[in-house]
């Protein structure tokens, strides 16, 4: 499925990407981009880091967004596993989460995703698997079925 | 090391832990057991289901706890890798998450984790290597330095 | 599905096991155990330990067994992903692989594993996805459609 | 490290690669890229199909070789772990894989890789970290304390 850049503004509009700092840059042709601006209440137990859980939900959420995009109209996807690499100390104001799909078998897709900080180096990289569900993608209500 | 009752009170009064809705329970002896009461906001795009990173966060966290407990006193640690598996939906007002350290190298930690629902069903699976880094562990100021 | 005894015989007997050393011990209700008598040639770079490949290859073929004992006649599974931990330097004379399915879901299975040795010290420990398909256990010809 | 064209044959030259049908063509900045030539032996249990044990060990060795280029002389590494997804069906007479660090911390080195098939399809894909070690890589033996 595609997104027009309305959609994508009404989709980043959720209080659980806002609370986090989460912003859906790009979902097209398997492919997702992201950005994390860290608040500060997630930048626990390090100052100005956020925490290994907030870079994680940042994956996989970009991942879920890549994915999508391979899927038909109606479908939406669930995390089966994720594995996740921590490469070094994550500083800075902002980051920013690329994921690509690498394989779609009929109803598992396989994914890997990068994040990488303001100078472009790794601080986390991973690759999971996700199945297609029938569960509709909710733009309309902005609150719920959306992504994982 | 070990952690008196009062000091997991202190560590449990943060605001990262409070915003996602975990608490620590119980560290000692390779173990750690901690539980989620999952927030509105963090519930998201399913009603009532907790975010996929929200899990993550507290397996990561309750990991880093058991593996502390094997840990000298002013060691840290930090997450190397952490591959997690979602087994089913997450429903439900409370979760538990149990780790157990299965291997400790000279500076490496091997631990797993199970994330259980109310009724006791199996909801995430992960397994995880977590290096000992030397960084205090602040106690005192609760909000820095303290597990991942 | 279950296994006969007569059947566990026959389904070992097979040039790929006996090339490597493995042997499948039990498998049923979910479970499944096998064990591991290194051959030289795969005891590689370091004389006397079973290359960590051998490892991974116990460890995906127990699991396969554990899976396939959750499933109907006539299905077979197949490993979507699979995350071994070297836990410590494998030597002695035989391992044993112990694999445990953790939750089924209609198509997916999930399974951990450990492989032991001779002291029983874990020296490898894992965690995978299968997925069910359909396809022939060929117990008959014993050299195709079997595990993974 | 670098590996001279000569002491990549002497290293090839050993019975673990031979028996299973690894080559490794080049090992250098970083990369390593090797190929399977499935032996029937070690396809398994369907005919043509090298096991998936066979795959995990040509690129848990072209990882270890991609790890080595970067280490000092003297250095050796190990697998801490390594998450391997299998994309599709393994089918076909040659086999690529190609492995590539991602991140070199002081003794933690991450590294992923592909499988790629005849055609340039993607069989499997994986993301490992290893651990730099102090054990000599006995080029002059090739049977011992190389590579993991």
């Amino acid at each position: 499925m595609e997104f027009s850049s309305e959609e994508m503004s009404r989709l980043n509009n959720n209080p659980f990407y806002q609370a986090l700092g989460i912003v859906v840059e790009e979902a097209k042709g398997g492919k997702a981009r992201s950005n994390l601006r860290p608040v500060s209440t997630f930048c626990w137990p390090s100052e100005g880091q956020p925490h290994g859980g907030v870079l994680f939900t940042l994956m996989d959420t970009t991942m879920a967004w890549a994915v999508l995009t391979k899927l038909e109209q109606g479908a939406n996807c669930a995390t089966i596993n994720l594995g996740i690499q921590y490469t070094k100390r994550a500083g800075g104001d902002i980051f920013t989460c690329q994921a690509w799909v690498t394989h779609q078998a009929t109803r598992i897709i396989y994914v890997r995703a990068d994040i990488l900080d303001e100078e472009g180096q790794l601080v986390a990289a991973g690759q999971g698997t996700f199945k297609a569900i029938k569960a509709p993608l909710s733009v309309e209500k902005g609150n719920r079925d959306f992504s994982l």
